[in-house]
């Protein structure tokens, strides 16, 4: 019982051996990370489409269910840009932005999350994430980075504009643009140039005066804060927004109440597969973060274990009136880099970010929505990898295809219509791929026991015995190709009295691909030629044996082409002693 | 041009050696197949939920369109049993049994079956119909023989009863089987009876008087034929349709109006998907039948022309009032069977049904429906093959998997859910099956170069040398679990300074798992092991050498594991001499 509460509780592990100097480190760790994710908390509820506050409070629960259940002591839990996006493009969907309807579904949705990472925890099917191939989450990210830099435009500009593609958003902001309000720019424009200096030209600067890497770190990610309080500054003391620049406006202090956000089945209903689709990302996005920051210190992380903090922290979230969390790169490289030590570092985030919610709520009043914007801008532009696809395309087109097609759609049409894409399209390009496996001719190389494609390589061959390597599985998408591969090369040698298929890259044989080997063993035996295998893997052998192929095999099965060779060619029954072989072995 | 036009029209080759000989057989057999494929004509429209002069028009011109287009030179086109009842199951859920809309739908459906395989056809994409596995239409064609035969009860009954589910029948039959009506029954029952008899106990009969086989053939598919005349002989004789046997009733004589059917875009979007499945069907099954039939005869078919072949009957029975057709099992064994030599048998079969339709069709007006009924049950319980699942169970559990899945799915929700299902069951057993690779440790064959499994084989192993060899390809859904093999390996034997990751069944690495590689390979670097790769195919070896990894790389790449073990355990620079290894040899 004990054993299996520490299994499900990673929390009963590190609590036995904390002592002062973890706690310093966390509590220390906990206080920057609390001063710098509030302005992002603030601004990535406002691209999920739900008040400043709503980021708030996804910023305290959750992150304290992820350190009860978590596994990483560096990944801190809360709203993220992309899944703020996908959680904005699922509930835009069921509800209008601005309604009750449609913050009650942004809870609904994280709920509906957290169930299922919990289930998918619970089951451990944290494997699944495997399905879906880096290039694909590259291509997604990327073009999710562009997207959310395209739609927070409109608050750089004091315009309204809406749209779940780049081409939507594209239209909307150029219909909007005669009505740019520019005091809001006039705010708005000097913030982005201010944090783009911060974050590309800073670190040169800081390290010609010699300040440490950590310390140049902290103080680039710094940068969004000193942007929120010079903008607030700015505003309070000029009474801009009175002049129509936007502002966050009166947030409620207090923490919120906890309620189970109403729902019908409907609703739950429409709700399923962007959820489905936002655990995915939320999963693969939260965990291989966790796993870099672990193996840098060369800690672990269990990925169902992840899953249990994942879904906990969502669950809390949908509680809490907050929407949809995951771990957050930002957040989670401060936690690191200021030194957190264990998961007790996001514990005191919450109890920071709440103390801000009870007393320092009034602060953000003023706060002007448009250097949100700007902070969110170059912080996603920073997710834009471009030279990614270059290199992918040049490794592989099939992964380049996948990757340019999960941007693609993903611009075209919209974040969850591309992550659906870029998964089938590479799940699709595989099947393809190994539905026409590659097979080449081979021959011997001379003095060795090796057979190499005679194509590439010098080799001895023999015009009666053909051997073919065939370089995949055999399954019923490629079992038809191999017999019409096979008929194909039988025709062009009449003098041919043996085959062998030579079998060291073939992991298993399916039923539609044995169906198949017996059709190629009958068509071959009505045109005088037997059918041999060799180099047969074990358990291909074991469910040869359990089948009735073997019994109807013309030719045998050679442990090792080389066997299949002195057999059929060296000093074979059927074949006329040939002097070729032997000699040249003789001669080199 | 005129090669383009033989390439698409097969016709004009075989009409060049036309004689009188070829002539004669296949009036002969287009004669036979006329006769016997009319009740069953009749019957398949019944299934298909149409009128019974709809079966005529199926088969009249669709045959000639295929003996235009197609290549098989013994497949008989027209109603199937499958086919009609997946056309009843997409139909039924867009218009009601029985009215115009629902006529017009079942054209429509055939006409986007018609476009979809001609695009296939055109597009070459026949080697689609490659990923269905053998199991899954193994399932399929059992599970659909056994849902006909269920939904034939009813008109053996003389009740109403609706479902496309066989819990769904079954209830339907269930409830309705007190209004059973006694005559109707004490026709159909002694009709089902007659055929059974004649299907399985006829042939041994007729062999005792020394009848040939092909006599005997085509007397057993005559069966039918006899009970449909002597069923309409006693309902006419004792006016049973006056009593309440359902009879076919009046069918219009004369050929059917030609006309596009009328739709909306509504109704095609709804028919797609259903088209979509009933067109891969279709071609799996007819495709498959006429290369069984085509191989006995040492002939060819070619895939892609098939689908023109398919497409052009689909298009041509959308224009004549029929419904979805395919190649029908039974009337092409007839054809072949009773000698049908070229192409031109379908067209005289079309000419044959045409004449019935013009001057007989007052034959069928006292045809009892049960007679029919009994007539669809016998034919179509020879699909079930129960024996199949046994099989193909004890051979492979995921194929048996998919076999069993498919029958369950399509008994318990129907024929679409039932394919759909089958297919994304095997791709997915696929994927999970790629996603978990096989691999073993392997040491060396004494006195030989090869490498095997340490569990299954006498090798010689070194302690600071591991060799692994991965079963599959290294792609994004297996690529984690490798690395989490690897790590597992190495902290199990704390001597190690080698690893060779031996690749002969490595066919490809996607960019996925090539970042898994770099990954272990910095892994293994730090752990102050080498990683090395052997038995590398060329195509993988190609792309390797267009990445970064070879610079990376701690170790070498070795063309073969043999190589390997030669430097890193024989004689190699950082091994000691060992003596086990070449002593051994000496002594055996």
């Amino acid at each position: 019982m004990g054993f299996r509460a520490s299994r499900y509780l990673p929390l009963l592990r590190w609590l036995r051996d904390y002592d002062r100097y973890r706690l310093a480190s966390d509590a220390n760790a906990a206080l920057l990370v609390t001063i710098i994710v509030i302005p992002q908390s603030l601004a990535f509820a406002l691209l999920a489409g739900l008040p400043a506050q709503a980021g708030l409070y996804a910023s305290i629960l959750p992150c304290l269910a992820y350190a009860v259940f978590g596994t990483s002591n560096t990944l801190a839990v809360g709203p993220v840009a992309l899944i703020s996006l996908m959680s904005a493009a699922a509930v835009g969907d069921v509800a209008s932005a601005g309604t009750a309807g449609y913050a009650v579904a942004s809870g609904v949705l994280a709920l509906l999350c957290g169930i299922i990472l919990l289930a998918m925890g619970l089951l451990r099917l944290g494997f699944l994430s495997n399905f879906i191939s880096h290039p694909v989450i590259s291509g997604f990210i990327t073009a999710s980075g562009l997207l959310i830099a395209a739609s927070q435009i409109k608050h750089l500009l004091g315009i309204e504009a809406n749209g779940e593609s780049l081409i939507e958003l594209g239209q909307s902001l150029a219909m909007s643009l005669p009505q740019t309000h520019q005091l809001t720019l006039a705010i708005g424009l000097p913030a982005l140039v201010f944090l783009y200096l911060v974050r590309r030209h800073l670190a040169p600067v800081l390290s010609h005066f010699h300040v440490s890497n950590r310390l140049t770190g902290i103080l680039i990610r710094m940068g969004p804060v000193a942007a929120v309080a010079m903008g607030t500054a700015l505003v309070s003391y000029l009474a801009l927004d009175e002049r129509g620049v936007a502002v966050v406006g009166e947030v409620p202090a207090g923490l919120p109440a906890l309620a189970l956000p109403v729902s019908s089945w409907a609703l739950i209903r429409e709700l399923m597969v962007p959820a489905l689709l936002i655990s995915i990302v939320t999963f693969v996005e939260s965990v291989s973060l966790a796993q870099t920051l672990a193996a840098r210190r060369r800690e672990r992380v269990d990925p169902d274990q992840e899953l249990l903090g994942l879904g906990t922290a969502n669950l809390a979230s949908a509680f809490s009136g907050g929407f949809a969390v995951a771990g957050g790169f930002s957040r989670s490289i401060i936690n690191f880099d200021a030194g957190a030590r264990t998961p007790a570092a996001g514990a005191f985030t919450a109890l920071g970010i709440g103390l801000v919610t009870v007393y320092f709520t009034p602060w953000f009043e003023h706060l002007p929505v448009s250097v949100l914007a700007a902070s969110i801008i170059i912080s996603v532009l920073s997710l834009v990898d471009l030279a990614a696809i270059r290199e992918t395309w040049q490794y592989s087109r099939h992964d380049g295809s996948a990757l340019v097609g999960t941007i693609a759609i993903t611009l075209g049409f919209g974040v969850i219509p591309g992550i659906v894409t870029g998964i089938s399209l590479s799940l699709i390009l595989y099947l393809w791929r190994t539905s026409r496996p590659h097979s080449a001719l081979v021959g011997r190389i001379r003095n060795s026991e090796s057979f190499r494609n005679i194509v590439r390589h010098t080799v001895e061959t023999d015009p009666r015995v053909m051997i073919l390597r065939v370089d995949e599985s055999l399954y019923f998408a490629n079992a038809r190709y191999l017999e019409d591969r096979i008929y194909t090369l039988i025709m062009e040698q009449p003098e041919l009295t043996d085959f062998v298929l030579m079998c060291p890259a073939v992991n298993y044989i399916d039923a539609s691909a044995l169906e198949s080997l017996e059709a190629i063993n009958g068509r071959l035996h009505d045109a005088g030629i037997r059918l041999h295998l060799s180099d047969v893997k074990g358990p291909v052998m074991d469910k040869l044996n359990r089948s009735h192929f073997l019994q109807g095999l013309t030719g045998e099965v050679f442990m090792s082409t080389y066997d299949a060779w002195c057999k059929l060619h060296g000093n074979g029954d059927n074949a006329e002693p040939e002097p070729a072989g032997p000699k040249d072995a003789e001669i080199e």
